[in-house]
């Protein structure tokens, strides 16, 4: 256990509306001691895709043991299943919507709950479009009462992953497709450092060149201030994966390039 | 007593600013031990209305004794009154203009007291466009240093409540309206399941139709996922309150309607 | 030290992307007691004077020995250097990019250091996209370990601050420009009560009148209040700047003036 019970939470709410603060409150009347984290507020509203994302980019920095709850939940009150799992050393609570895809490609799963005892939560009444208070912060509570998880339900046959383009191309190539815009117009793409490293040993190497949706963007970079201010670069960035930016300016608005754009990457001299 | 001082915020001062952080290193300067949770920093400027049913909807989740800090002030500086109060298990300090309305319709009022005696809160000077710093805050301080909140003022003879429109309606009818757009897009109106139970015994009865400036939106749902993506519902939402909601869209835009608009439930066979 | 190890965020991450969450996972791993407090993650993406007057006027309230981590950094990957500094009774950890001056121009500078001994963080590798997360929350870790900050490297032969534009003007005149623009939509200039009492004795003074883009404001008030709602003011505000407002309105709106605009005081008579 972490010296405090550390929780965090992952949710599409915004910051403008009660319902953020309303999971702390409950969250906190289970558990007085818990500190509570903000991952983020403003996941798109419904975008498991984009929850996956920010989730797997921030919950493996907190101290082992700490609590991930998340609630990008456009199944809620449907019969979709509420999870808790454990990878690598954090604990996760979530719905069974792929929410959990990037975390479970990066570590091992040690343990895996689906939650049908409510009873055992001391919740008295869940409303069927609020579960993340009326049962994901209970949950919490029971978590940290060190009570044993596999009271909660059995592990599930299965769980839902979601469904994404591979990077895929021919010898000299790898094509790819941005799956996040981040706050500083930056597109992410699923082309990451080990699908680089299968096609190419170095990737410092002279000759690699990046297009986005065919344009040319430039050769690899290590950071955003080795081009001129107001020029496209690509490079590998802090969480491992390709990433197109403009030095102190903003690579989705100067491309017009958003979510799903085409990326790809080319040893010079060949494709194109 | 809490186990840890905790206090929560909720102001119009947005997240970009300096505001709420002044206002936090002030409490904490008083209060070392201090936990402070963010209820919301984004009511509408100004709003007292939405400051009202925002903080009803999150602060009585919180463990008893919690201090409940809200600065939508649009009076700054003003003689307008400011207050420390009871409802229920919590207290509020808040500036009298009839931002507790909601919480004091949902709990009994156990003490007020008006602050005059701003001398105990040992500060030395009060900027009088930020009293959110220079009194709420130290305010703050004083509770938990455990001397009696009776000290600082007397009672009031009255405070301020909104003025809020009363759904009412003929037989078979209620009309209300939106008094909150929530991140979503769902539309929040000021028809309480009470009010529904006052009229009808039971709102699982077939006939319950609602109605959105006129226009037919449903019959009452239990949970989004009742209707196809992208089609309006009614539901009574986890607050107890009649919302409107598009399965995975956003009623806002697909009925282009706001705060203030009209809304009814009529028992079908009956007006229009 | 305080009572507990106190840290806070000024970023300009925004607050939907995992980057200030990833921050705070690497703090809390290598301080599990630190109490994180966010300032601000929505500083103008790469505005350094924007940040450093958001820092200026939220860190030095809080309890001594707090320590301020500041990543508004455009040139991060460069040379840059990152310092380690006391100002007043806070410590301040930041890239050498001018975001101190505000502090700096308020609090005497007691302590200052150019972290280069990164093998004393204990990190293994470092992104050059994200010191944020690399280095100066590892950074953090080491403060609140009690090491000497003397360790991490050299007092550097001078750091960088910001050139700004200082007040002037003729007798009976004082001329400035906006250097913010908050939440509300009222504009904050770089003239400072100090620059107005080297000018005149008392700021109450019948006849000070104050021009926004040549363009009569009114005499200067105390609050906003003072005036209808709807009609502009001029107030010295609570950070002791001179602000421009309207009552329950925005200025920047109603006067179509932002960011860089002339802002002049003048007793009347005088000028114009």
């Amino acid at each position: 256990m972490a010296n405090r019970p550390l929780v965090t939470l992952t949710t599409d709410f915004g910051l403008a509306d009660p319902y953020a603060a309303a999971m702390k409150g409950v969250i906190l009347r289970h558990c007085p001691d818990a500190e509570i984290v903000d991952i983020s507020h403003q996941v798109p509203s419904h975008q498991v895709l984009s929850g996956a994302y920010i989730l797997a980019n921030a919950a493996p920095f907190f101290p082992p043991n700490t609590v991930h709850v998340v609630v990008v939940d456009p199944g809620v009150g449907t019969d979709r299943a509420i999870l808790v799992g454990q990878f690598g050393d954090q604990l996760y609570v979530f719905p069974d919507n792929g929410i959990i895809t990037f975390v479970k490609e990066a570590y091992p799963l040690r343990n895996l709950v689906e939650v049908r005892e409510l009873g055992l939560l001391g919740v008295e009444e869940v409303a069927s479009t609020f579960h993340g208070r009326d049962i994901f912060a209970p949950l919490v509570g029971y978590i940290f009462s060190g009570k044993p998880i596999s009271r909660l339900g059995m592990m599930p046959d299965s769980y839902t992953l979601l469904d994404l383009p591979e990077p895929r191309g021919q010898e000299g190539e790898i094509n790819g497709q941005v799956i996040h815009v981040d706050h500083f117009g930056n597109l992410i793409t699923n082309i990451t450092r080990k699908h680089m490293l299968q096609r190419w040993e170095n990737l410092t190497q002279a000759g690699l060149e990046v297009y986005c949706q065919g344009r040319h963007v430039g050769p690899l970079q290590s950071t955003y201030g080795q081009v001129e201010p107001g020029r496209p670069l690509a490079l590998m960035n802090s969480m491992g994966m390709l990433e197109l930016a403009v030095n102190l300016g903003r690579f989705r608005d100067s491309f017009d390039a958003g979510f799903g754009a085409d990326v790809s990457v080319r040893l010079s001299g060949e494709g194109q």
